[in-house]
């Protein structure tokens, strides 16, 4: 029912041409589309200020810079995820502002969101593989508004850099975990926090790491309370999570 | 925004109270739950005489009882799947009319659809075990108002029946084939019909048959273009579906 | 038992040479080869209009042209799945009037089916990654004389899409959902329509998703009882059983 | 090195018997696991309100009640995970004040923390299955001193419940959703609201759903970036960690 | 077409009132069926003395009875396999001259079939929990009229069992070597022998064993090329080919 | 124990200088290495005729010529698998008289085994694309002394062409039945047939057939008791296992 | 070759009726069988005092008996593993001086062996439900002749027990660490030591544990060089092979 | 708190103005990370000439370069593992001393452990494409100081090289094989030695054998009680531990 209509069945109720029971029923059976969109845009208006994501891998270059140039019209902030040089080549000709974020393989259209909380997320990685996906995710968050820490390199080879740097983790507002391999790391880091865990298991090792599925279901049996999982090398994600609730979060 | 309320904005507009734009504004604001019934009315509408389903494991008898119960006030027909005679019993004082069907497991409350097509679902299946799932089918089809066929124990063992029924397979307007082990039924009658055919794969079997994974990926990667599967001993589903288009046919 | 010995046995019979007994047993233990063209050759006639299909992948660019240049003397359609311009330019020169469709990565000989119902085949895509397996569907349904509606990337993350295009899914005469990553689509499709739908899982995503297994296993575990599911990327499949059934179905 | 050491030490360096120097260097030399305290001293006082919880599958009734009396001198708030009737009897007769929830197989000895925002804990069910895990996370929340929400069976085949109740979960701090079978309602619910979502699996089901797999992937790959997993049937964690940052959730 | 269509249709031609032609083309299009008997009969011909065989699982006590009384009409030897004491006091009631192994849980109904060969089936096994899968290969191997010789126990823990008995694996016309845990053993022999090995693995060990998966996956990737792999457990099915082969044998 | 000390013990012995317990002695401590050879010998003159093989895969070209020309020394038939024209070539260089057979990717080194039955291994396969894995049998069968018959494309989707070549099936003396996707293929064979059948799982196919485990699993849990299995894509070993039992087998 | 042959062969030589080689070429061609047994003998010596070892699971009480009676007389030492107490109430009967272990289910027949080095296993668990497997890899590794300590639930939950008790890890000299769930414990203990790790995962836990392939998975991924993994549960493996090198190290 | 802290609080102690029990509190809750080098500091001293190890897969030769340029100036001895050609050129620039072991893929920076025990390490490889994993063992252990032995293509078939090498077998101080496909031989060797046994599975192989898994899960079930596992292809991990356990043995 387009507003034509809708004017015209108003008009007809005023001018005593129909009842008001005809009204309602009339509204009642409302075809769904044309009213649904007061869900989406009060959604959209909390919203304000969050990226919207788009998933480059497979998909052609092409079709990833007419989605984000459709997308730029109408949304502040965008994030296009898994990119590499050349998508940004063929994204910068058609949308001249966006900056591109090599380590994590990120484009930025428009601009981020402001910074309402002293609290930072703080962004651990097990190794050095594990970077990418880790940046991934401390850009996304960037990208949303936050203060992002890094401690990078802080696994089991390198566990007293974990030791040594104790204080970061217990000064986080939200602590994101990236590991691969033996994903024991977010297992410690929650052991030893009450801060909240988002664990990262990554795609980094051989043999039966298959994939990153081990880290996987290391996390998701770790026995400390406060860690939470998201997909494998799913960076994004975890900062995208982590910045929410960084934003939400006032310290006592 | 319920009824009173949608009747004072109506009459404030009709008495001149508020202009127009403010109804319109007012009613694209309106919570989306107000109004959303219209979708699940109308739904409804067109789904009537379909049953609706309890899925009985993992549920307590009290559960399952008091579920049955609120549902028999507001729908015309209710099959409960994966039911014993225990639960029944219980069902049966508070609902009298219930009726159980003990080998495939399932209570019936409320009647059969009508029959509206001579078209018949045909289910087959590959061995003796296979048969509970088969009547799951079979009485999920009848409860929906169809004619159903049986074709049993016509798996590669016992070949020889199906190729002495051939007729019955060519007759059929949607056949269900239901199989475990190997699971190599539905792609060889795949391969000698036309017909729609819905592979139920069955956790029967041993050794590497994963509980009915080995018939499931057979079933899923059949060279039989009109072959379509359901999850492993769903037999209700495959009925559901087979029931769903077979009412829908017309054959030429 | 060739045509000679098949006629002398009826002329000693006619001239009595032979009872009738003998010639009722002679027929019975024929050699299976000779008369079983009978079962083939019916089944070829119901099945007229309808493609035969060549699967490329694995298959030499020699074999597939040599395979299609056979097929093409005795069937009116025919279908490649999976191949791409390469193999294209080959057969082209051979067959000259066959089509290319390469999104779909599709070659067709020979000519579609007439269109002999109103009701169309609606192919919903979750993102647009899922795009080249439902221009596979589409395709083949178009071919096989359907006609087909397309809803792209009515995902989770374009819900508002699917949500404002509700009276497309009412209006299909059967749907075919494609997705990949977490595959919920299908279900939340299934959950608002009664019309057949038939679900594809895509190879799409990263992490855990396993090369589609993810969405595949979401889909056989869907709670909505009118939804079948296929093979991970099987648009073919999926286009060939809906293009079925569609044309089988008359709305009431 | 123990107090009377270190007392030594410190009275031999006042005395000038020693040079700050060698203090230092022997303060750094300590064996680890004297100060070692230091951290999970001050950890602990964080964390103080906060639960601790003991996981009783695979233990004796006579190890749990000896573990739980240990603790109980301790700690002021334990809960206890998977127990069941048995389990509390004995509990119940060393740790008199220990109540039991029966529908989440819960003790809690102690009691709950103090309620310290207005804001809430939404957790939500598929289906009626899902109710012992949910109630688990609820009664986690509620110890940790959270107000909790309930929406049950608003999954797929309950869809309505969920569009009805729109609100509730819009209005939510945080949400919990626990689902079986396909897992989709996490991906649903993260598609129309910016609340962070803790996804549960459940081991519901049957077939292919693989105690719960099934669920667990899907909701590892969902499209939705504000969701998070935990494992199979884990209602505590979910729980422990709505609770957490609920508590740490002060809504613009 | 049943008989007396084709009396009929002889008579016709027999009287001149149709051509040959006619009956060619009507034969040609006979069902299916009323001819693919011949086929059958001939195939159970050849096969005469080799077991029919009922498998017992999953099925109730009734079903096998009454499943055995009906073919125990047509055949002279069945073998049930996968059955207990209480199936076998049922079945005797019904076919008195039945007989029970109770190591393999087998019955047999009618008689072994003569020995025509000196040359003989050799089982092995690795541990003692294989014995049960093992005698069921040697009880069908014994019913299809073969010698039968046994080694148990010459495992990798009783290695100098197997390097003390070499003459015997060098004596036997095939072996069938039974193992769970590692499933090591069929390689070591098929290294030493050129006799044909079928390796049958078991479900008997623990941990990462997975039901016999392990010892299935080491059978299958065997670097010894005389051996072949059965399902997890199914002596029947090794002890059915073995026996097939071994009469097919004349050693040189 | 070198020759030395050994014409030395027994030396003694014929002196007198030694009894002969203690010769008997030394001679049982011999250590294990020095007369174990005796085993070796033995079975390799058991051997005599029939290939040994040199997998390919995973070795550079330098390393498979050495191999190769090793062998070359002390055998009369050595066959290369998963070899490719790069390999042959260097190969040919140093071995002159080696052959190459390019579709099943096997270099022959010596010469073919002579025939010693008139019976015959059947190479059957579902689909074109099994035909390297078909070939690779076909190769191996022939080269120890077979003869080898053809039956491709059969499978379900050109199953007139198996019907109508039910004789080739009836007169081999063993089967081998190449098939990817859902490897139904043998189970049919196996149900028609008493020849023993050695099906083979190709990586052939998409989606859930996860590189022929799908295939794989069918094949495991055929119905049909006369079928064994050996891996994925293992050609060779089928090949070398029908020629073993094929030679050794007169037909009654 | 028996002993009256080679009797016979020998004293043929020493009365000059046969010449030496030809004697060495009759001891060369002795079947392998006869003087095997250097082998066993020799290996069994180096062997003594360390057990042999039944494992129960899958046999029944009478085979259990009569195997350990069989072994008792010719074996010093002799454990049972994953026995209850019914299985050594049967024993006990037999063999009256076996212990029985009741908190790993093990019986000893015989004596310990002695204790020949200061260096002593230390046996770490994460939780109090891994104490069962703990307890089985130190008894074995006692009964072996090694000197044992223990530190239980030194897991993530309680790793304050771990890290005051570092001393402890310092001190021994060989490390068995049994750990469920995430099974990160052997990690972390790795990272800290230079002490061989041997890493048991166990079954404990829930949902994507996957009966311990989760901790498994993670221990064999472990990022710490000196750690080891045995299979799921297998105390004894674990403890047979840390008192092995235990037995063989002398600390620097 | 820093050193200038830590004076200042022992000053102010010394000149009386805080009593002493004020000084034990604030050392208590000396922020960990200060003195929590004390461990890591004695640890680093213990492993003294033990290589660090650099995983090279998934880092850039960048991050490779500066990565082992850092570590270079603190340790003696750095290994990195899975290396190529390329990676070496770049790093030898910037450290000049460093080797490259082509086979195994490995940079050695700083010099070798010397030998301080005659007992070696025997590295048995079942076939040749095992051999570069087995060099990174081998150079590993070397690396270590210790004396390595070697004993390549000793598998099922090439297994008379292992029989006619027991001796090397028997007088190894630790053995590793290395084993893909079936994975056998750890249990052979295992069952024939009582050294530890450490089993490396390679992800040689096809078919079935899953990249490893295959052999991986032989192992683990190995019946042999002294053999351990390390993950797929880590022949490192392998070789450290050997060489570990091999200079702390003194063989009686």
């Amino acid at each position: 029912m387009d507003r034509e209509k809708l004017i015209g069945l108003l008009e007809s109720y005023r001018e005593g041409r129909i009842e008001i029971e005809e009204v309602i029923n009339s509204l009642k059976s409302l075809p769904f589309e044309d009213l649904g969109f007061a869900l989406i845009d009060s959604h959209r208006a909390i919203r304000k200020g969050y990226p919207e994501v788009v998933y480059c891998k497979g998909k052609s270059i092409d079709q990833i810079t007419e989605i984000l140039q459709k997308m730029a019209d109408g949304h502040s902030t965008i994030l296009a995820t898994k990119a590499d040089r050349n998508i940004y080549e063929s994204v910068k000709k058609t949308i001249p502002g966006s900056q591109f974020n090599e380590t994590s393989g990120m484009i930025l259209i428009g601009r981020r969101g402001e910074i309402i909380t002293e609290s930072s997320v703080l962004i651990v990685t097990a190794g050095t593989s594990d970077i990418p996906v880790a940046e991934e995710a401390a850009f996304t968050a960037e990208t949303m508004g936050n203060n992002v820490e890094r401690l990078y390199d802080a696994g089991v080879a390198g566990i007293h850099r974990l030791f040594g740097n104790v204080k970061k983790v217990f000064d986080a507002g939200v602590i994101v975990v990236v590991a691969g391999m033996d994903g024991a790391l977010p297992s410690i880091i929650g052991g030893i926090t009450d801060r909240p865990v988002i664990a990262v298991p990554t795609s980094t090792g051989y043999g039966s790491s298959f994939g990153g599925l081990s880290a996987l279901l290391t996390m998701l049996n770790t026995c400390s309370p406060g860690v939470v999982t998201v997909n494998i090398d799913n960076g994004f994600g975890a900062g995208y999570f982590a910045g929410m609730i960084n934003r939400q979060t006032a310290r006592p």
